[in-house]
């Protein structure tokens, strides 16, 4: 068989499309100004970049001055949270809510927050990865400053409540922001109808360029600067503003959110092909809820398996996949979302994201359920873990 | 006469080389994997970002694990400087010194750090816009943990004694950062030969892209995250590493290093020309010492003028320069740094920086020569304020 290529790691990062890259290369090297100039190649940068504001905004449902431009979905997380806040301390609220699965741009901040006063409340999120409106509603005290609930998992993809757990915020004046960088693009996003105060997201998750996000922040939300600086972004971003790859991240956002039915549909119904596959291999589990999840999430625990072993042997033919995050692959302890959601750690430890995209085929998906079970099977013939448990000597997790 | 356009403001930023554009595509469309993953797609981007850092760490002479890639200049300088502050409290130490001429992005960080109680000595640079070691010895006390002086100025382009300065430092255990965005690409540097402790910079003035930067940190150093998230950069910066732009950067670095010194005398000569043709304007002032000074700065004060105007007409003949620095360029105060080395208020207003780089050519000079000329003349023969001083009503400052 000839070396193929599969990548089904699009949760950790998407291919660029032409289209954004064709859209960046002209504010390279031909409208390269700094925006902040005041001559004309300035000002043709400027222009490019309230263009590129306004079009976010249409595609979020919010305004241009509610949009700032950041390097990414992890300073955007930041300066949401450290905002919000900062912005409840000077109300005497310091207190804020969050769930125990969140991304680390948004537990570390948190913990950076709780060594300088704040108290943080992480709420559970249930075997099926899911928070109730009902537990954030219970958890909201009178110096609750800030909820802040990720819109979709990026290991296990399970889809929050949005817009139920906004209104509860709403209803109690409290702030609401969510991290979507792995909802953006994929799922239908309007943050004045689903009650969202505040959202961040990343342009590398739906084929845009790597380095580039955007914090909504609804009018009204004082933002403390994370980056201090010169006058970019109304004086809340320092930084020469990144143009091109602005450009590039506003081209693939319209290019998502335009096909965005045509592209669930497709990819979910590959993504259900996958997991009614693997869901055949004895002793695994999907982890997350099966419906309220994104169209290209797939996770899994085997039993008996060690994570690390499965990605290596499935790189070795030629299946580009993860255990979970990628942004703590150098980590040995289990993922922590895998923990929140109640696996224990034997299990969480051999587990398997496949994450897909409209790329993605039929075809691919086929040989990766193939390939899948039979790598489950081979690691598990030389797992001793594996042979007690089928000789009765220790008891499965995964009936 | 056709329309031309001749870019002289590439202080602000430069236009991207073919060099680095090819180096980054195949890193967007090709090589495009998280290198957090452990995949062979995630792991050719890993090696490509730690051959990256390598060639960085060459171009500074520092080793890589001392270098990390950040969103660009301004975020390097938050958190050099932040990081020395809580590395210095530890030990006591809550006593900082830097310069009245420094970016925004390390005054605004020294603004933020005096809330928290640290305390900050800014050094005069007098009127050739140099600082002193002898001022820095001055200056430090038993309580100072940080001396930060910019490379090079970013407006008049004045460049300080940086290997003296970290002697002196140095000598008193004192550490020493150095905001060289204006400087690298341009100037022969070598971190330990210069005894820098930390160093901030930007690729995108260099012909590298817009959105990527470096500090460089001596080994020893802690870093405080400016950006919390994942474990990437060592757990230093969180966010999904910019690959194709850190490869760009690299690329750029290295063909600006190669070429330093052909560079520098082609762009010194052309420099010196220009200042020679706008020093026969009267009543004019070049800014900043004629010596010490970046090979493509060139910056003036004109009497009678207002800088703004002189912007606009400039532009319209073709022209794009700028009155001092983009990142404040929406703002009407007279520039911190033409006050800091003693221009009066009335002076400031009229300034004129233009920055030359190694595509300018004779012919551009030239035109600017004549055209700055002539549109000086035509502002002050419609300014009240010219006449006034002409008529002997008020007294020229610029003699």
């Amino acid at each position: 068989m000839t070396m193929r290529s599969i990548y089904l790691d699009n949760a950790a990062t998407t291919k660029m499309s032409s289209t954004a890259i064709q859209a960046m290369l002209p504010y390279m090297s031909e409208t390269y100004g700094n925006p902040s100039s005041l001559h004309s190649a300035g000002q043709r940068a400027a222009e490019a970049l309230a263009d590129a504001r306004k079009r976010v905004a249409d595609c979020l449902g919010c305004s241009p001055n509610e949009i700032t431009f950041t390097s990414g979905g992890s300073e955007a997380d930041n300066q949401a949270i450290i905002s919000a806040a900062y912005f409840g301390k000077r109300k005497g609220k310091t207190h804020i809510i969050s769930t125990a699965f969140e991304h680390h741009a948004v537990l570390h901040t948190l913990k950076k927050l709780e060594k300088e006063g704040f108290e943080v409340t992480l709420l559970d999120v249930h075997e099926n990865g899911i928070v109730t409106p009902e537990d954030v509603a219970a958890a909201i005290r009178s110096e609750t400053c800030l909820v802040t609930v990720m819109y979709a998992n990026n290991e296990i993809g399970t889809i929050q409540p949005i817009k139920e757990i906004g209104q509860v915020c709403r209803d109690k004046g409290v702030l609401f922001h969510t991290d979507a960088v792995q909802a953006v693009g994929h799922l239908h996003i309007d943050v004045k109808d689903q009650n969202i105060d505040m959202l961040s997201l990343a342009a590398h998750k739906f084929h845009g360029p790597k380095g580039v996000g955007v914090l909504y922040a609804k009018r009204g939300i004082p933002l403390t600067n994370v980056i201090e600086g010169g006058a970019q972004e109304r004086g809340k971003r320092g930084g020469t503003e990144n143009v091109p790859a602005i450009i590039g991240m506003t081209a693939a956002l319209e290019d998502a959110c335009r096909n965005i039915d045509t592209n669930a549909s497709k990819v979910s119904a590959l993504r259900d092909k996958l997991i009614c596959g693997l869901s055949k291999i004895p002793h695994s589990v999907l982890n997350g809820d099966a419906v309220h999840r994104l169209p290209g999430n797939v996770n899994f625990c085997f039993e008996g398996i060690e994570g690390e072993s499965l990605l290596l042997l499935l790189d070795d033919k030629g299946i580009c996949a993860s255990s979970g995050s990628a942004c703590t692959s150098g980590s040995l302890d289990p993922s922590h979302v895998l923990l929140a959601i109640g696996r224990p750690h034997e299990i969480a430890h051999g587990s398997l994201r496949l994450s897909l995209s409209e790329e993605t085929t039929e075809e691919e998906v086929d040989y990766a359920i193939n390939t899948v079970t039979d790598v489950v099977t081979t690691l598990r013939n030389m797992s001793p873990v594996w042979r007690d448990l089928v000789n009765g000597k220790s008891e499965f997790v995964i009936k």
